[in-house]
């Protein structure tokens, strides 16, 4: 899945440039829209975060259009592994990229459970 | 009460100075702390906001260190206003000044209730 | 005008509604917009703020979609109003109204300045 | 080197935890203070962010006091590794870890420079 990231004033820093910890929030709107249009209509992700990588290739400047690419690259039992890319539009010049590791979590139950067979399938779609 | 404001580097924009939208969570970070020490000890808050001002009045710039005085000035039946002034230290060259109002909020009834007798004694000494 | 806000999950706070601080940053999204779509083509703005004012009328909860609509109030020699009012939609249920002043600034002299006639005629379609 | 790490209230998602992205901002409040007390007194940092990596170990929850250790772990040329560990205060329940890989760079001239020896002399003291 690619889309355009809308950004905000208060993503850049005092350099013009997008601050590395917001990087790890473009991810999650990522996330969220991956998870609301592919694999489940509902606001409350079953899941948590295991891990987070975040490359920084060049500086996202202040006025820069911006896309994201999220794709599933690996689904294991409990676990899955979401990649992104997040590039300037126009141009294509790569920004920032990385991953993150979620971890099917049942809240209910405080616990961490097995992906379900249809969310697997829908996943690999992402 | 007067006490230090620990900035961070995401609160400044790409001037280098704190960003419009951060002086509220600085007033926010007061009405705990105020909340906390004098009235009570205890961080689920019953009040709701009813509405924020801030008047910018110089540009607190990237290396200044910031302190923040809050003083209730006013208590009502069911709410009260506080005033904060944000200010550098040392120097004390004003940075912002602005107030908030509050009402005492049951959130199990869901709905403002009158303010306790005993908070309003203790508002009077924030 | 009148546009759809795009919130993140960074933006709401424990009780699930939207934090108190970010509507300024919401007003901030509609002020770019408004001086890029309307005024000038320039993300540099020429304007500092002078004064916010946020009134919360209702929570804005997760998964609620909110629109933004941004008008000319007033417009001074050097300052001028926009006025906000944020609903819900569909449903329009008003969230939070407010306005800012914003001073015409002249960043290279360091001082405020008389809003030019073009800048007063192109606000007023705001 | 350890500290207090201070929370805000919008540190805090809908479930009244960290959210993930601020962990990245916890880290840079590390190198800020680590760069300012044990390298240079200088607020503009002569170094960019390569790389960012959180592991979440288990959930900070509202109201439980932080602490962040920082520690040189390599230095290399041109770049330096700087690792994090984040835990509850008192009790010492893990929370989150993780690393950053800083690349030495001149801004002037806009590249990668080797680490000067005072300063790699110092990073070993963090």
């Amino acid at each position: 899945m690619r889309f355009r990231l809308e950004t905000r004033y208060p993503d850049y820093d005092t350099k013009g440039h997008v601050n590395n910890a917001v990087f790890l929030t473009y991810f999650e709107m990522a996330r969220s829209r991956a998870w609301l249009e592919v694999v489940e209509g509902d606001a409350d992700f079953p899941f948590i975060l295991a891990e987070a990588t975040v490359t920084y290739v060049s500086e996202a400047k202040i006025g820069e259009e911006l896309e994201i690419e999220i794709t599933t690259s690996e689904v294991r039992t409990k676990a899955w592994v979401w990649e992104y890319v997040i590039r300037t539009t126009p141009g294509a010049r790569e920004v920032a990229r990385g991953k993150t590791v979620q971890v099917m979590y049942d809240y209910g139950e405080g616990k961490t459970i097995a992906i379900p067979a249809d969310v697997k399938e829908k996943l690999a779609r992402v």
